[in-house]
């Protein structure tokens, strides 16, 4: 049983969207992950989206890019909560995958996170499971810490070797 | 049976559309027209979008606003040619809208048009249809040579009357 | 105890943040609001999230407009999901917003929503306290199907009345 | 005779045009590519769009980058349809190009795709023939079948190697 | 005998053409005004553009909105100077009217002054005729230096009743 | 002596500009007040900026709008710190304004503040002032603590009175 | 004796500035070149500017990027035109440079060209001296036909050996 | 004691810092730097910036990308001036961070300069602490005109070996 479904339209978009599986595996959450274009399979992608919760997903994380639509379409098929992660685009920069993405009308939201942002729409996925799973929240805590001890050993080489060390 | 399918995700995209289908009034194209929403009634835009074809539809002209998917979601399912609207917005002005519309991936084209270019829709439409049917083609001829002739009246009022008198 | 803490920046943000105050009120979900500035109150802010926890919070709703910190601040303080909510501005519309609370950097996710999207907020909110909660899920249920019914109430008005009487 | 024109401002645009007229040849479809500039030779332009008809052209397919005029002044001159390509610029991404092209005053629509869109368009423009030509639109059902099958070909992939292996 | 021609798009850019008018008339130069769509009326615009010099005219201020082909497409069939003015447009607040102005490819440029500019570009006008014309060059010194005394009218007004009597 | 100096371009800033001077006045700070266009008045503005130091400049308050350069323009006279106001713009919002202030080129830079961000332009003097003055150091500390008494007391109306109260 | 004077503010403009002196020196127009920065080097820049006219100077054509004050200084102190180019920058593509050149304030227009249209500036310069010079316009004339041909020419090409040669 | 506190979010982004710093260094401006994350350690963060006045923290410099919160949270708990560089991001150009940084809301300034301005950062520290150090304005004067020696250099090779030697 998968408890979060990864989704993206296009295998292009793997090397975002890995950043987010490897944030599940390192919580050791069930996921499944899957490559379907609800565009040019909608069928495909109806069914996908319409049995997720039968197949014990509790939340999906999708990436698209351009007029980034599966997202948002996720959203209107599946009950709970879906994660939207933009792709950076080469002509606009992913400002066009944001907005499709981002503002969704009334009723049907999406939890957008940033442009190429496959780590932290896993990080949110883990936050939203975590409500209620006081073990993930420990894992979480942890995870947590060590960015910070990750940043602070960053801050005591620049207090012994000098900026220059970093250039 | 409606030749040309139009359709909108909220009642508050009407003003817009009904220049659209004054043009098709116009030259006696007979349309369906739809409120429907693609994120709240997936299972009712699916049907609508999919019995197109059955129901004569030779192409959809739907317009949407903000991360506006169903103009996409239409060419995902109706395989004739869907024409795209984006409306304007209030925040950003429409540019998510055209972004949302204008930004397809390969395979599955929307034809769009300007920001809140109802009547543009409609006109594309009879360009379309016109192709293989020559009494639309006339009609169309004649409509565009009316247009010709409204700016010359124009014209000639500033000849006569001086700029002042437009002011 | 309050499930969900919603907050804001300005007393001028409340007409936004009020709809999705409305809709956890709807679903019954208990929740405090608070009035706190990121930027002029930093240490009634800092103790503010991090004691939302122990005040039983699972999940903040923040909202703020410009250079907009303080959903990022709330989920750097705060360890379960923060969902975001970028103000309009009379200037640039809401992007500089948009950009200030969903580019957050790796490690620090702000589940964010559209521009003014107070309602939308308050949907997710539902969205994902209803994952562990049956009930909740059944009564989110429901309200998406009233939603559906909105839509199609109006697409039967214009089926019997025409479109001229939206305009 | 050709029934498609394609036109373009500049041989530099070549690569993005080839993809339309490569799904073009897929069809089967009869078409005459040109480079002309709207700009540079007004004349050999005014020629070529306004003679379009009577050499049997049904739709153009036109693009052009920066401020982009082609696509709009063929829609002037040429009373069918004409698809709009925008071309990616080093300097704005592409998006000049875009405004010059969907953003038409009423009266004279541009069919407009994405940027760079050069598949979309030749796609766009099989649908359009396809609406009255049975044989044509049963090669793009299976074109489009073929989609399908290409994307799920990787999810194939996908379920059995891992996402590593599209790393 | 015309030095200048003023052309626009539609009627509903005289405000701003006015402007550009009142300079010329101001400095006492002959000019004609035309409203002329280069889109709707392509066979009157090319008679125009091409003719202007056998009229005498010197150079042509053209303004246009939105999709703004009409000073491009001046500068593509008249060989003196082109003036361009962008038009605000309600939706991208006139972003559009100028990429599509100002982003002229290689050989064919457009002078381009700011959003809605008009007396800019009537003021471009003068200085253009005045590099060979001692007499306008005079007339041009005189209006420079009244708009100095008219900024420093109002610091004296400043410095004598407060800043408050601006408000 | 001034120890500040406000200056605009046009009367029009005046709005934006009092709410600097206003803060000036609360902390008991000497200024001038001028209206002078760098574009219109470049003998006059060069003056100004050059003399400025004599007067007993310590720093000086541009504001400007559109194509911004008298705060640029003051920082390449005038050897102080310059702060610059973007004045927002009825077309573009202000970000001409702000990207003329901003995006100074190495080696003479303007501390720009927020579009129409005039109180902020005066709290900046104030903080850079009080670097060197425990006294004005003092009142701003105060100044401080009343911004957040002024948060708090709308935190404990919506505490007391509901968030309906707000509406 | 120089009739056009050519500036930029740094030498990294040099490779599009270029491109406008190639233009000036294939029509056998006089010219001098000059790198002033108005920021780092206002009294050069005022003395350069204010002297220009005594020096023969007609027009001047200044480059220059991001907050680009250079264009829109020398209009204020040079009365004669001044061409305006905004460079391409690394960040945000030239829309800093470009609306720092373009929204000039009403009373001191720049003629602005596209992002880095170094060779459309020398062209615009021609057209602005060969309104009263017919040896300059023949010239100008047979330019622009050598252009038309160069587009002739590759079109020709495209007949012979097909689209498939340009890529 | 440092004078200045120089502080970034991460170290990607020394490069641009470490022109800030080498400008310090060459004025002999005592500084120190870190690297603290606001968002990962907030608690870090709180204790350096609440903390920086009594090491004898005159200005802080704040550099930091994307939804860049640093800079403005400085601002919030530390009472003097705060200097914001906005950093350049790879999909948007630093447009997010340059928003982020400038809009602040009333009350709390930053001081911004351009998008990587790491050098202005530098230099505008220079000039606000010279306001009262005689010795420092000095040595910023004699930098200024070196600033303006530097340019004249290159103006004076242009004039003796012509701008083909800078391609």
């Amino acid at each position: 049983m998968a408890t979060v479904s990864v989704v993206m339209g296009s295998d292009s978009d793997m090397p975002v969207m890995a950043k987010a599986m490897e944030i599940l595996e390192k919580f050791g959450v069930d996921y499944e992950v899957r490559i379907i274009s609800a565009h040019r399979q909608p069928d495909i992608f109806f069914d996908y989206a319409k049995t997720a919760k039968d197949r014990g997903v509790k939340l999906i994380i999708a990436g698209a890019g351009k007029a980034a639509h599966l997202p948002g379409m996720c959203a209107a098929l599946f009950e709970g909560p879906v994660i939207g992660i933009p792709m950076k685009t080469s002509d606009l920069g992913g400002v066009d995958s944001l907005y499709s993405i981002v503002q969704m009308p009334t009723g049907i939201p999406v939890a957008t996170v940033a442009i190429n942002g496959g780590a932290n729409a896993g990080i949110l996925a883990i936050k939203m499971l975590a409500m209620t799973d006081d073990s993930l929240a420990g894992s979480l805590h942890n995870f947590l810490e060590e960015q910070k001890d990750s940043v602070a050993a960053k801050d005591a080489k620049l207090n012994t070797e000098g900026y220059k060390a970093f250039l």
